[in-house]
Order: structure tokens, then C-alpha cells, then sequence
């Protein structure tokens, strides 16, 4: 990851953080998603950088800067984006869902620092925060009544900010090689062995049987890897079935 | 919220879960996100129920439910997927990043449970919870060394399962129900009884002969219509091999 990248445009700005759990748990998160630049507005407990969930979060800690006010935390940002997980109280500000507003942050991180704020808390933005704000993102949730814990509201809006940013899109989802159709039909032949051996196979309908095997056997879709894996039991079950 | 909707029939299952903290928040991101059945796996505070950080969240740590095992937790679960944010150990399983899954997940969510495995804070899902697994959900991270903290991981998780839950798809695609767990363990128990009645189990890697066969079984993926047939022919086989 390169840590100049347009992420490293981002200032998580987090306005009078009350637990240290959450600024530490904010600042794991921006590690997962790889960002890097935290700000916190007069922060409650001065001892954030000791926060102990911030596990491999230590430089993004270390480098966090304090600011007495909103105004000086986003000053140098062009773009200002205020975070509510609840129905907005604010009018005024247009208002995105984070699934429509992430795309928009993005396309301007490689022009130059963007805020993206996150209240207190108990509070959340003030309406004093909020003015400070272009634009609110809501992340869309089932009840407008309760807010999110902080840590992860954060974590699920950098999620969404680097949502198929990280990997190459053009990785395809991996999915392991098919088994070729001749041990498929090899597999059917010994399972068809043994459930004859067995006595499951009434002779009358031993036609029809064959059929139904053959496609249920189709439907395993077993993997390469797999199939000489399951043609190997059965022919153990088949020699021990044999060895009667 | 539709309290019986296709959310209900998610089974948010954490794994050896080590602090309350954690269980709270992520029943707070089940509640925010409009989920509801939380299920612990052999929980390491019993006495989660106090946790603090669960804001609103309050009947859904009520209801949780306790299982000593994984296979008990997901027995009746047709789809059960484990999470990790980490590189991949297991080449054995199919791995989809989150964005990519959450669909297949939401597909399958109409048709009856699905379990999403959460493993423990500290060492995530091991070789044994995956194995109960069809497939595993990735969260595309920055970094591979770190993983997330279990609340947010939970929270970002179900996230992109609601995302954009509010606009229903045009017509979902029609797929077959797929077997319970409890069905598909039970295959896996007869496969192994009657592997070992053959001799195919060597005594000495036995355990992991179960964790391979168990992992084999849940790749085959078998549907609701197939796992009763499979039974059918590991009993009729087995009942050959004790008629030795």
C-alpha cells in the first residue's frame, strides 16, 4: 500500500472522544483500511495514546494530532464531511447515504484533504460541527433512535471509502479448479459398485437408479482436488465390502 | 423493520468470544443494522449480558442463545459461512471478499438460517470452525498481518449485508434449499464410521482425517433434496459393512 496514496488525503476527525477504547478502536480501524491521518477535536481523556485496543495502530496514535476547534481541524481540507448514523435533525445539509456519498469523498481525495467527522459519543455532531460540513453521510441503519458505537461507525465508513479499492478489482473470487468429467463418471461407477454390494440397489429399477446417482453425483460439483480424495474411500469401502 | 424478515433468519455466531465489551458491540451492530439472533459459542464471560456497550441492543443479548460446540451452534443452518479479515491459511475453502458474498448470503437469506462465524478476538476462526464452513467471507484489508476488532469486523459485516436492503432486488434468483448442518454432520459421521469400518482411517491421523472429511462434506454443498439420499446410502452401506 502506498502510503501517499489519495487514503493518506483522508482526516478522520474525531470531535470530544470520550473513551479511549473508541479512539483506539477508530484508529485500528483506519490501519484495516489503510488510512492513516486522525485528528481529534478537545479530546476528553488526553491518554488516548495509550489506547489499548489500537492493536497495530501505534504510528497512526503517535502521529494524531489535537485541535482546540473544528474550524482549525478541517482547516486545510476542501472537502468537509460530517458522519450521523440517525434521522438528521439538519435540514439545511444535503444528506447522503455512505453507500452514495463514499464514491464522492473518493473522487476528491486525490485532489487534496478531505474531513470526515465523527461526534462525540453521547452527542454526536453539534449543530455547530454540522456547519462546518459541505454535506452529511448517514449510514443507512434499521432504527434512526439509536446511534452507532463510535469505533464502528468509523470502521464501517472507511470500510466503504475503500471498498475495491484495496485489491485489484480484476482479481477474480477464487474458486477451485472442477474435477474433470472422467473421474466424475468414474466416481459414479464405484459408488454405483458399492451401493449395488450393499444391497441399496433394487435390480427393477436399477436403471433408474443409475440415472439418479449419476446426476447427484453431477450436482457435488466436486473440485480436481477433491475427487481423487472421494475416489479413494470408496475404493476402501469398496475392497472392504469386496472382502466379504 | 419486519422483525420476521429475511435479517431474522441470520445467526450472528461468535466463537469463543473473550470480552463482553465485544459481545456488546456486536449485538449493537446487529440491532443497528436490523438483526436479531445472536448466538455464542462456548463464551468466555458468561456473564455477557451486562454488557455495557450494547445501547438498544438490549433484547438481542437477552434472547443470544449458548451452544458448547460450532456443530450445535449451526445445526439448523443450510448456509454457514465463516469471516476473517486475514490472509487465507485454507487454500481447501472457497474465499469471496465481503462485497461479493454478502449477495450470496442475502440470496440464501428468504430460504431458512444462515450462520455467520465470528472466531475468537484473539486467534480468529481455527482449521476446526472452518471446517463447518461452505465458504469463507474476507474483509479486503490493507494489511494481512492485523486483523480487525471483532465488533467492528461484526459491524462492518452486517453492513454490507443490509447495504442497500432498502431497494429489493428485481426478481431473485430461484436456488435450491440446501441441507441443515445437522444433516450435513451427520452425513459426515456415517462417511466417517464407515471410512474407519474400512480401514481407509489410520488411527494415528484420525483427527485429522475428521477435519478433512468434515471440510469435504461441506464443500459438496448438498441440497435439502440430496442430504436425505446420501444418508439413505451411508446407512445401507454401513449396515453392509457391520453384516461382515
Amino acid at each position: 500500500m502506498d502510503a501517499d496514496g489519495p487514503l493518506s488525503n483522508l482526516r478522520v476527525v474525531l470531535i470530544s472522544p470520550r473513551n479511549p477504547l473508541n479512539i483506539g478502536a477508530a484508529a485500528r480501524a483506519m490501519f484495516n483500511f489503510g488510512f492513516s491521518k486522525l485528528r481529534l477535536v478537545n479530546p476528553y481523556e488526553v491518554a488516548f495514546r495509550e489506547a489499548r485496543s489500537a492493536i497495530g495502530a501505534r504510528d497512526i496514535l503517535q502521529s494524531a494530532e489535537e485541535f482546540p476547534s473544528v474550524a482549525q481541524a478541517v482547516a486545510d481540507c476542501a472537502l468537509v464531511v460530517g458522519t450521523t448514523s440517525l434521522g438528521h435533525r439538519e435540514l439545511e445539509h444535503t444528506l447522503h447515504r455512505l453507500e452514495k456519498g463514499a464514491p464522492l469523498i473518493r473522487q476528491q481525495l486525490p485532489a487534496g484533504p478531505v474531513a470526515l467527522l465523527f461526534g462525540s459519543e453521547k452527542f454526536g455532531l453539534g449543530n455547530e460541527d454540522m456547519a462546518h460540513c459541505h454535506w452529511l453521510l448517514r449510514i443507512a441503519t434499521a432504527d434512526h433512535e439509536h446511534s452507532m458505537n463510535l469505533g464502528q461507525a468509523v470502521a464501517v465508513c472507511l470500510y466503504e471509502l475503500s471498498r475495491g479499492a484495496l485489491d485489484p478489482p480484476a482479481a477474480p473470487p477464487r474458486t477451485p479448479e472442477r474435477a474433470k468429467a472422467a473421474d466424475t463418471e468414474q466416481i459414479t461407477r464405484l459408488l454405483l459398485d458399492a451401493l449395488e454390494k450393499s444391497g441399496y440397489v433394487n435390480p427393477v429399477t436399477a436403471a433408474s437408479t443409475e440415472t439418479k446417482v449419476r446426476r447427484l453425483v453431477r450436482r457435488l460439483d466436486l473440485s480436481a482436488h477433491d475427487a481423487p480424495v472421494v475416489l479413494g474411500m470408496l475404493r476402501q469401502i469398496l475392497w472392504k465390502l469386496a472382502a466379504k
